[in-house]
């Protein structure tokens, strides 16, 4: 699509049958394939295939787009014999830049030939942009199995779903069970992390789910759907653009859910506290700025305390008796680090997982396109 | 302060009749000078002095940040020979670490010492952190004049004034027009400027009127001192972290200035867009994505153009067809650029002064304590 001998093409065929949800970006930029691919679910056709391809988002592509996104979906169509309207396409990488569809033609024919069951692998490094790691997990769940794939590193915070996250499982699900599956399971994986705070214009999560093993247990099903999300929503933070640090946000004793993910949220997009991770620098009133720029209303910073892993930093509106900046300095030297805000004026709590900001994320998108 | 040899304690002494109006920082953890200064002003008695201090901010300090701020009123009040409640203190530096209040004590009589009337210049100086130049600028207005300094480069999005702001004039003003005056020149000036998103807890913008050269042209005054502000405000970009390029994101035709201003924000505070910037990269579509993050209801994309300069970049939902990667190459590689969004859906506008996101940046912050 892009650069020569990268895997970049991604064709999933679906046993007859399959039942699809998905989550979309909220972006108003909304790409092309994410508008066709709604349209198509909303359909009510059954789905058979979902063609993705990186290198070009084709979003911020007008009309010219949507055709390209349309003509993309008549090919596999063509060549798996089903309706155009029962192919879901995807695509990430550079926005408003003409979509190469003839280079998916192209490729088209050899991903068919490639088609085989056990090809997650490759479909998880086909799906790379600046990812250095292929994403994927695989949990059981009573007597049916859920395994994803996911991309993703910069322009990260999902509003609805990542980047491109694709999870299956053989389990028998409703559609109506499946969309509130695909929902609660974006909630509290893909729509709690960031990297750079920038929602991208392709954002989708699909799950799929074949009912090959027949009906599972509901919570043991919904559990594994949640791990498996979850788990590929924290490979893409590891794998943050230049991250050297794994942060968990916890936010705790919040009036809402909502107001618990503002002040995870004001510190996983703070630049000055994302640098201060990356110095393995204890400057942690940039926590407090943070906290205090989150929007609450009525938040009594004189109620609110900070940890960083088991020690305590601040309380009462300032930094704790007890602090001393060697415990500071002792738990920023890791690599994976708790922040916990405890606001104490409610009972809501939430996680949010970001990364640091390094020269590398820089770096990477200063030379994106080069 | 915090490091010898530097200038960093600034005593201003006001002439008696002198009219003070200022606004404040919204971050809930505001700093203990900014809490102490508010509650001064309120009183409304007359203000015979400012004290600044850089190198500690005097932020998360609980109630001895509080008793540190009255002191350091109470000992300028001493040697100035007024009440203590006719001070205002203002700190900006290192969040949550004690005031080294004896500093301040040790450093106040130099300062009685050193005032005088053309000390501007070095006022302007005493007030840096990481500004890299020291920033002021005067105007004529009528009869009277308008001169201010400013300070500030990182930890910039003022939610109501700059970091630390100072203008004053010898026109006579009432408190009341002085106070919409120093409303309305935040409005335009240091609320539209953004290096890096994160509000400080101790944004203060003061306006001083000493009524010294009497009335003044109401609408030439007004005029002066938002151009001073401007001037102040756009200077704390240009010296941003790390910057290297000045950008003016303009964005017109939207329903309400606070439209416009998400808009604009959305983009002045994308990483993405900022890096994009500082790689002379014209990797435009991060731009499409930035104003579909804004949160703008019903934005319509297909209506919305964008431009770069004089270049048409975006229309119709997708790049305009006019557009050629060179004209992109050519603006971007400016160090002074103009991004330019109409909504076509009403009749308001905004502007916002931003900068790029460099690798300076992040040193400049992995470093800032060392």
């Amino acid at each position: 699509m892009r650069r020569s001998g990268r895997k970049d093409l991604l064709l999933i065929a679906l046993t007859q049958g399959t039942k699809v949800a998905g989550v979309f970006t909220q972006n108003r930029f909304c790409a092309a394939p994410v508008q066709v691919a709604k349209q198509h679910l909303a359909s009510g056709r059954p789905i058979r295939a979902l063609v993705v391809n990186t290198g070009n988002a084709n979003a911020g592509t007008g009309k010219a787009g949507l055709a390209d996104a349309r003509a993309s979906c008549e090919r596999a169509a063509a060549l798996l014999g089903c309706d155009p309207r029962e192919v879901l396409p995807f695509s990430t990488g550079v926005i408003m830049e003409p979509l190469p569809l003839a280079r998916i033609v192209a490729g088209l024919p050899a991903c068919v030939a490639d088609l085989r069951e056990d090809n997650w692998a490759r479909a998880a490094e086909a799906i790379m942009t600046t990812d250095t790691v292929a994403k994927a997990r695989s949990r059981r769940a009573g007597g049916a199995t859920v395994t994803g794939i996911a991309k993703g590193a910069g322009m990260i915070r999902p509003d609805m779903a990542t980047m491109l996250g694709f999870v299956a499982t053989d389990a028998a699900v409703s559609q109506a069970a499946l969309e509130r599956l695909v929902a609660d399971a974006a909630a509290g994986s893909f729509n709690r992390v960031s990297v750079d705070g920038d929602t991208s214009t392709n954002d989708s999560f699909i799950l799929l789910a074949t009912g090959a093993a027949g009906r599972s247990d509901r919570s043991l099903l919904r559990e594994a759907v949640l791990e498996v999300s979850q788990g590929l929503a924290q490979s893409i933070v590891r794998d943050g653009e230049g991250a050297t640090k794994f942060i968990t946000v916890r936010v705790e004793k919040g009036r809402s859910e909502n107001e618990c993910a503002s002040v995870a949220y004001a510190i996983a997009h703070s630049p000055l506290v994302k640098t201060a991770f990356f110095a393995s620098d204890p400057n942690l009133g940039r926590l407090l700025a943070a906290i205090g720029n989150s929007g609450v209303r009525g938040l009594d910073v004189d109620r609110v305390e900070l940890y960083l892993d088991d020690v305590q930093v601040a309380m009462a509106g300032g930094r704790a008796g007890a602090y001393r900046e060697e415990d500071g300095k002792r738990v920023m030297a890791k690599s994976e680090i708790t922040v916990r805000v405890v606001l104490n004026r409610g009972k809501a709590a939430t996680t949010v997982w970001t990364c640091d900001l390094s020269h590398e994320y820089v770096t990477i998108n200063a030379e994106y396109r080069t």
